[in-house]
């Protein structure tokens, strides 16, 4: 099995090109500073197939909101990034925030860093059902958008990939657009449970925790895909690996195959452990809050807020 | 609204007629006993429509499994009733206890007595991914059945009917049979958490605590469907109607219009409670690892068992 | 065993002296509204022996607010609601509130109605441990309360009576002040999840769904206990035996042996049983949220609020 | 902050001097198999300060039960892993496991490898209360052993340290002896879900995930304490750092401070960060039931088995 650096933020990848003033062909980067500095959003567009073979990630619009705070218990700092992660929620989604939506929280509910999507869900006001009921009267006196969600959970549970439960749960629903909640491995462990990347991409479920392999996004789904990930493990051999070739380099030696190392002394279960905070039972209930707050606002009450 | 007498058991209703040596027409009913006697396994066969218009419940096999100790700790007692449930599943399931299967634990996770389908669900032994990675070899060689399951949560959560769900799922992966598990509601309080009913015609989810209304059947699904129910409540205007049923009896007074009454005297929302016992958390926790045990014995290896 | 009417509010207690312009002695009832008179705070004082004696109650204050919407998820309904209560809980502890609280989560956490104690402590923001690790300096600066909290479990768990637990937790901490939060049981189902009870006299924990019986407060633990209780079931034989009573008395009958009569149609295990609404987790969830908001701005900040 | 290898097994603190064949002083280690071989028992006694100087643990008796498919779902594994386990907790136990005794289930429930515990808490069969009921006669009819439990939670939930509220406990209900139950860092990934300490020093809580610090053992509670831990996680520097110092090793360069490095690389929060396998959940769930059913065998029917 070969191994490598594991991260699922674009930012990430973008930042592992040595150095920052190289121009790398169809991708271009922005930045910009909310809340007095303390909230930086990057996007990171992939503009073409050369882009995406540098980056290793499909084209499109990858927003990287990072929040020091975001875990935070004080509702004086989470009202911003909500608001935050909205706006650029709306950016991404166009018209189609008043058009039907299924939100969808992967990951395992079972395991605390990877319950991040079905504590979303938990959280999440669905409306889809009452306007079946009480009509399109209802749904405009209330300023309602139509909203179903589900908590699929992962392939050790069900037996089946994510992508076959979604897919059959659009055929028969017809939503407009997909909402798709995930934990995502990010390779630094700064960024845990203070970085939501927002992507019009699609995801690979599991990518943080579980193992499903199937992406879901507008090619197999035929639904637009927007993703919000929220990185809350790092993958165990990348964080030994990036500790060691640090640590080379720093003693001027040179890279050699260090993951092949990393197996020969830890043996191959390696490449199923994750890093995560010991508080990340907190971590998790709080941003799960926000981001809920976040879709409610979004999509909810589109017309509203 | 109306509202009456509500009994998801056929057995019951099978007893509402007053005279039990009376024949109701296309119902024929079977009496075994197992277990030195102490449990009872009743056959409710509704043969033809005129059955069905009597009894108000479709064409089809009833299995009552009634016994008195299924929420016991002790494990000499649970393996005889899950053994005792895996029997008669496989003698509804013919020959399709070979084939896939798709679990569906119906009802709220977050509603104790209704957490009995989602809590089996945790539980069950899951084989399909298996399969379908290491092959039809690996499966022979350990006499695996082929096993998939969720827990489509319900309406309130998913904005979705359980219908759409589980339609959309056997579109994708063409289970052979699914096998549905509820939480039910009986009449009688004797009956919570004691009893089972195994059923070869599908089920309206959420008739036990939701509301989802639609049936999950053949017709509805293309796809066998076997139900398995454990009643955990009683309709809370059925147990006040009962009793005052009886009162009048037992003064010499008629019938009247009593569901009237109770709704006069209580509000409408009695229409929307249940009664169940205090100590449900721990019934449904044993129940649910007893129903889980049959099914793994039954389909997960069903060569072996 | 003998069964009669329960209710765990004073304020049913006192309705069900017939006409309410007969003075009970002992007994001052004041009436107060709020937020355009859809919230009504009523004070029950029991004054005296004579009182108590009447009223089946201990001495002391009893603050019942009915917010008819107490389970709403509107956060413009919550935080009037929970400011409320965070008012009345600080007139009742008086200077206390600035000094160590334990606040005690009573009942069962895997019973959805008896969850609300051990929810409520989930969302609690805790200092206690803060401030000892920090110092006297740190409280000062952040305006912090000392709050600490504990979820028992119920004797079915533990083995051991509640009133043993924190009795033990008290001696070691020596907290000055007890908040015992418990789900109740009302006579009335349009009581349930719309109304709470403030009261400075302790708790008998459990006497909503549990069955612990020895009472907290200051006779037997030593330090003041102000109980907050929500009423989210009512007693399955009450309801029954309220609407039997009610309807001969429609029908010109005195009243008999009611509850005898009810054992003997539905047996002994009518009083294990407990009714409440199929919505019960939401509710649960929304009330235990805005238990907590009024906790933490009562005790964990007090100075700031 | 000072950081050093973290790992809560006796057997592995032995395992760290060099050579296997050189003798520690004061400390007697034995080695035994059962099961075809396939499970490994070792006992490391420490007799003497001197011992517990080398080790750095305190003097007592440590067994370990390495047993490779301790997370096994089944049942034929499971029952001589729970066997042994009850043998070797009676043999601590002496006669004591006649007597009342205290189960405490440490960790927080919230973060799933730090949930062993409390799981094995919720599978107990509790006792206490019953005997106090209905008596000696009883009891003895039964042949029940006499058993409470209870799960405190961590320091950041309750504001308590853990020693305090089970001194309380124990102050007011007078168990013969405390059986604690913990999730354990392990140095080593291969040891994950397969390993089982028993030790009669008792435990430190939280040495696995937590932060509480003050021991529980027969000095601080005045009871014996037998403690119960299986390794659910690796510290995140102790993988890191055993990694390098084996490259450095490979390399021909000797140890520097290689912890200060990680620091550097990784920054301070690294220290709160643990690693653990991705099927944590499975694993947890599964050991927890083979431990609340040897701990069953072992007090609560403490004549029958």
């Amino acid at each position: 099995m070969e191994h490598k650096i594991r991260t699922d933020l674009a930012l990430e990848v973008r930042e592992s090109f040595e150095n920052d003033n190289v121009e790398i062909k169809g991708v271009v980067l922005t930045e910009e500073f909310e809340n007095d500095n303390k909230i930086r959003i990057t996007t990171v567009e992939i503009k073409d197939e050369e882009g995406a073979r540098a980056m290793q990630k499909p084209i499109g619009t990858y927003i990287t909101i990072e929040a020091p705070e975001l875990d935070s218990a004080s509702e004086d700092y989470c009202k911003p990034v909500s608001d935050l992660i909205a706006k650029y929620l709306k950016k991404l989604a166009g018209d189609l925030n008043k058009e039907d939506v299924l939100v969808v929280g992967l990951g395992n509910r079972e395991v605390t860093p990877d319950a991040l999507g079905p504590q979303v869900i938990d959280n999440l006001f669905v409306t889809r059902h009452l306007i079946r009921e009480y009509g399109e009267e209802f749904r405009k006196r209330n300023n309602l958008g139509s909203v179903s969600a589900i908590s699929p959970g992962v392939m050790a549970q069900t037996g089946m990939e994510t992508l076959e439960i979604i897919k059959g749960v659009i055929k028969e629903t017809n939503p407009k657009l997909i909402i798709a909640i995930d934990a995502l491995a990010s390779r630094s462990i700064s960024r845990l449970n203070t970085t939501v990347q927002i992507a019009d991409t699609g995801i690979s479920p599991g990518s943080g925790v579980g193992n499903d392999r199937k992406a879901l996004n507008e090619e197999t789904l035929g639904v637009k895909v927007i993703a919000i990930g929220v990185p809350t493990v790092v993958d165990a051999a990348t964080i030994v690996a990036d500790t060691l070739t640090k640590y080379m380099e720093s003693t001027g030696f040179g890279q050699e195959d260090i993951f092949k190392f990393i197996s020969e002394v830890n043996g191959h279960q390696m490449y199923n452990m994750f890093v995560t905070p010991k508080n990340i039972d907190e971590a998790v209930k709080r941003i799960s809050y926000t981001l809920s707050e976040a879709l409610n606002s979004c999509f909810s009450q589109p017309v509203m807020s």
